[in-house]
């Protein structure tokens, strides 16, 4: 990096507020620089002008690459690196993560010690060799509702296996990521059936290649083909057709089978879904971090840019568009620390399963409102770059297309919004009139709106910008001030606090105008605090958005670089030009 | 198509009112059929998969074909075929547009009678043939300001001639669609300097290729690249360095450069912007199409998607993600009808310039809000198809990547309601309290919100809005009104009535229940109401989204054909191999 502009900031403490304290903050730079340092890793222009092909090379040089630091550091700090390397490549985070998340944590989750250390450690599935997973789930009829599965597992006792196989074409499993190329196992979700019975859906892993990585028999697989984005990851349809598999093979910590095809039930089904809580987790921490890089590139973009004799953001308008999504990622940052902390303690002193109902509804609020606002935010910021943002160099459209997928997968964010209000069935309604704006006022107002409102989305919602506000307030130092009172005025501003008559219309447009100033406030301080962030060039990988401020230049030679004007004549010219002289 | 499913609704009465009269309605039947059954044209899956580079020799072939027509039919015509073609293939539709469209119609709006003949008839330009040209306005350093233009053609007396110069990189002419391969000319936007004096942005036709398709002296040109959706169109940067042109190249209809030297200048400038109007008027049209083909496609998923035991389309959740949409779009058919009925009378009768004023502010206003709505509703659509909305097969990520581009480019969609919002600026405050739901009341309660709101992107969609519901009501049938009556509710619901006194908020919450009322009338016509838009497959190209509702096999067999099962084996693999038996 060039040598540093002046802060008005206290740009290490609010880095370090940001990141969780000193020692993550000063972890997270050391991986930008190692990711920046990186031949492989780093970050490229060219990746923009990638075939899908192309991108998913580079993702399995990436992969074997990440694999290495797997070899030398913790679990967790391979996970924080994993997640920093996602803001420039979805494709690279979400393949790892399958494997090692959810087939993984499937089976540390649900499977007994002796098949934790089978999978994790014999088979050496935690160091990505010999075995990679992947998590077959989804069916082409039943997204979100895993209970719906109807894929089939059927004890045959004779033999003592299960037999796996998919009935029809409805119940093919879909989307399994890593499945269409990469992975030797899945994790199968299937309807338990012993002696006629149905038990429900259970977990099994099933072998899908051999040694020399051909399919075995009974398992059809294909490639999903094209997609809005994610194109460096692979994937693919599973079909099973009576495809047997040791009995041992079911993960049975809490359900469990003997060789006489007794069926023991757990005595609470929901548990086997904690494992799948880290990953609404992740989603919701990589929303501030995908938001950080955008809001860092279209204001200092929006910083430069000059229309009709001003810098654009000098525009009220312009203030309104962007400086909300500063504040919002702000909070994001603050408050996605504090989810993470509820899931590192999970399972730490009693009442596990009080803890993991708590974390279920706040992950599930946390992780639907922050991957759409993270959507909205790369679209709102793209649309702030002018025709510029279209540019595939500037980073918005492939981070778009691949960002958004966040809001369907593990949890639609709308079915997430439904779990969330019906945990909340029982409110009393609680009466309060705001008179004037703060910021306890506004968390006040919140819980009112909260404890009236019928929407589950807008529950959902309003669930978590009140953990999020209130996280933010927790860690406020001066400095962040107009800020804090920027998402508050954002939050009075989006839900309908004057039609559950807890602010008054007059009050409201009086806040319109504060707001208004309030925004005066933090447009001087803008590029300081993304300076905050301290996302390198090669996290934005964008080439308006590049620290030394010169968009114009930068930019050019980017386009010049990756498309050079020597080359004018393309193969399908003479087409063209036989039409013309007809 | 297969036999028809039997219709509760008179389908062809409707699809009449949607395409403004049966001999129109007839007409985009026609089309409809001529582009399915032409091998060329009419779509295909592969296109999903297909690279810039193929995607770019197809709408190069297809341009070849499509101009076939405009030897047989009128421009008129031919201009309706192209917006049809648009739905599927944004990528071609540009194309053709920024030729006969803004370079042509730049021509014809700028250029004296003498200037029109040559360039159309003399050169063909009008049947594109030997011409194919650009349209050169924007710049690096300058959006939607076109006065901002800093591209010099400076008047030599002495050879009476024209130097075109780029003076800095800030001043490239930037995403010149058709400038990178295709265009042997360019009308190019630049400051006029006689003597020393700057006469203001004057437009110029430059040429660029010579008859060998070679870059003339002085032209400098490279591709912009990558960009987030339009791959087939071959955008380009153009550098001009000290260009000499005739005098007579420059448009003269309204300002004129005589031998001397003499500049008359014309008495309305912004006469020269009414040829800008008629792109801004198609892009209302098309916003209506592309929601029709996206809420086609939602719905009828929707209609046969089983979750927790019920059809989705069921579930007032899901109704009242969808059925909004279906309401708008059939608002936005009949009122961009209107808008282009204005486009076509401007020049006939006295008081063009009022007119073009109206037509200013009419077109600008639906421009931007219903290109923003039409993005929304591609998105809205998308994730309530939930995960097989990310499959491009289902069409959405490309239409979405491909569309909105259309909310920048011909004016920026803020920088247009900044116009709007200034055009009324000298309002008198409307008092108006909605005591009971009616379309009038609605109305009048937008013109009341209208007199009284400061936010010029919400008076442009104010204006929008009271525009395409008051079209609607002229046009009612009883068979329409739960569409029209669910169209109010959305408008009650998404601007700040409360806010500003026109509604109580106790009647607001009522308000809310109606709505859900509404919404379960449409239901049951859902599907029905889909099919009056008679968009065929071929329009639609979307696995899950055909007339024959067996969405799972159609996806299926679209994603098997497109990804034969049996190619297991890609090229990276053994890199991939080579790191999990390290």
């Amino acid at each position: 990096m060039e040598s540093l502009r002046d802060c008005k900031l206290p740009i290490d403490r609010i880095h370090s507020i940001l990141e969780g304290g000193d020692a993550n903050a000063r972890h997270v730079l050391n991986i930008y620089q190692d990711l920046e340092r990186d031949g492989i890793l780093s970050s490229r222009f060219d990746e923009y002008d990638m075939s899908t092909e192309e991108t998913r090379e580079l993702t399995a040089v990436r992969i074997d690459r990440l694999t290495q630091y797997l070899e030398t550091e913790s679990f967790e700090d391979f996970f924080k690196r994993l997640n920093i390397v996602t803001v420039y490549d979805m494709s690279l985070g979400i393949r790892i993560s399958i494997n090692l998340g959810l087939f993984l944590n499937c089976i540390k989750g649900n499977g007994t010690d002796e098949q934790v250390q089978y999978w994790s450690y014999t088979r050496e599935a935690e160091s990505i060799k010999q075995v990679y997973g992947c998590f077959a789930m989804t069916e082409l009829g039943h997204g979100s509702n895993v209970a719906g599965c109807e894929t089939t597992a059927t004890f045959d006792k004779e033999t003592d296996q299960f037999i796996i196989n998919t009935p029809h074409i409805g119940a093919t499993k879909w989307w399994i990521g890593g499945a269409a190329h990469s992975a030797t196992h899945s994790v199968c979700y299937a309807r338990l059936l012993v002696e006629g019975k149905d038990y429900g859906v259970k977990i099994f892993v099933v072998p899908l290649r051999d040694s020399k990585h051909d399919l075995l028999p009974g398992i059809s697989i294909g490639d999903i083909g094209s997609k809005m984005g994610r194109h460096g990851v692979d994937n693919g349809w599973i079909q099973y057709t009576n495809v047997k598999i040791p009995r041992h093979f079911m993960l049975q910590k809490w359900c469990k089978v003997d060789r006489q095809g007794n069926v023991k039930l757990p005595p609470l089904e929901q548990l086997s879904y904690i494992s799948l809580l880290g990953g609404r987790v992740y989603m919701a921490i990589d929303s501030y971090r995908i938001c950080a890089r955008f809001v860092t590139i279209a204001l200092r973009y929006a910083s430069v840019r000059r229309q009709f004799g001003n810098t654009i953001l000098d525009y009220p308008l312009h203030q309104k568009r962007l400086l909300p999504w500063l504040a919002i990622t702000y909070a994001m940052a603050i408050g996605t620390q504090k989810l993470d902390q509820q899931l590192k303690g999970i399972y730490q002193g009693e009442d596990v399963i009080k803890r993991a109902k708590a974390l279920f509804i706040d992950s599930a609020s946390l992780k639907s409102t922050c991957t759409w606002l993270a959507a909205d935010c790369i679209d709102q910021c793209r649309q702030a770059c002018g025709g510029h943002g279209y540019s595939a160099y500037n980073g918005f459209g492939r981070a778009y297309d691949d960002w958004v997928v966040q809001c369907t997968w593990e949890g639609d964010n709308t079915v997430l919004s439904l779990s969330v209000a019906k945990s909340m069935k029982d409110r009393k309604p609680i009466d309060y009139k705001l008179e004037l704006f703060s910021v306890d006022g506004v968390l006040k107002a919140v819980e009112s709106l909260l404890s009236k409102i019928d929407s589950p989305v807008q529950i959902s919602k309003l669930k978590c910008h009140y953990y999020l506000l209130s996280s933010f307030k927790e860690k406020l130092i001066p400095e962040l001030e107009p800020l804090i009172n920027v998402y508050g005025y954002f939050i009075l501003e989006t839900f309908p606090f004057i039609e559950y008559e807890i602010v008054e219309p007059k009050l409201q447009r009086s806040f319109n105008k504060e707001y208004t100033k309030e925004l005066t406030k933090v447009r001087p301080l803008a590029i300081d605090y993304t300076d905050c962030f301290k996302q390198t060039d090669n996290l934005l990988n964008s080439a308006i958005g590049q620290y030394n401020l010169k968009v114009y230049e930068n930019y050019f030679r980017v386009v010049k670089t990756q498309n050079p004007p020597h080359k004018t004549s393309p193969d399908y010219l003479p087409k063209f030009l036989g039409m013309l002289n007809r």
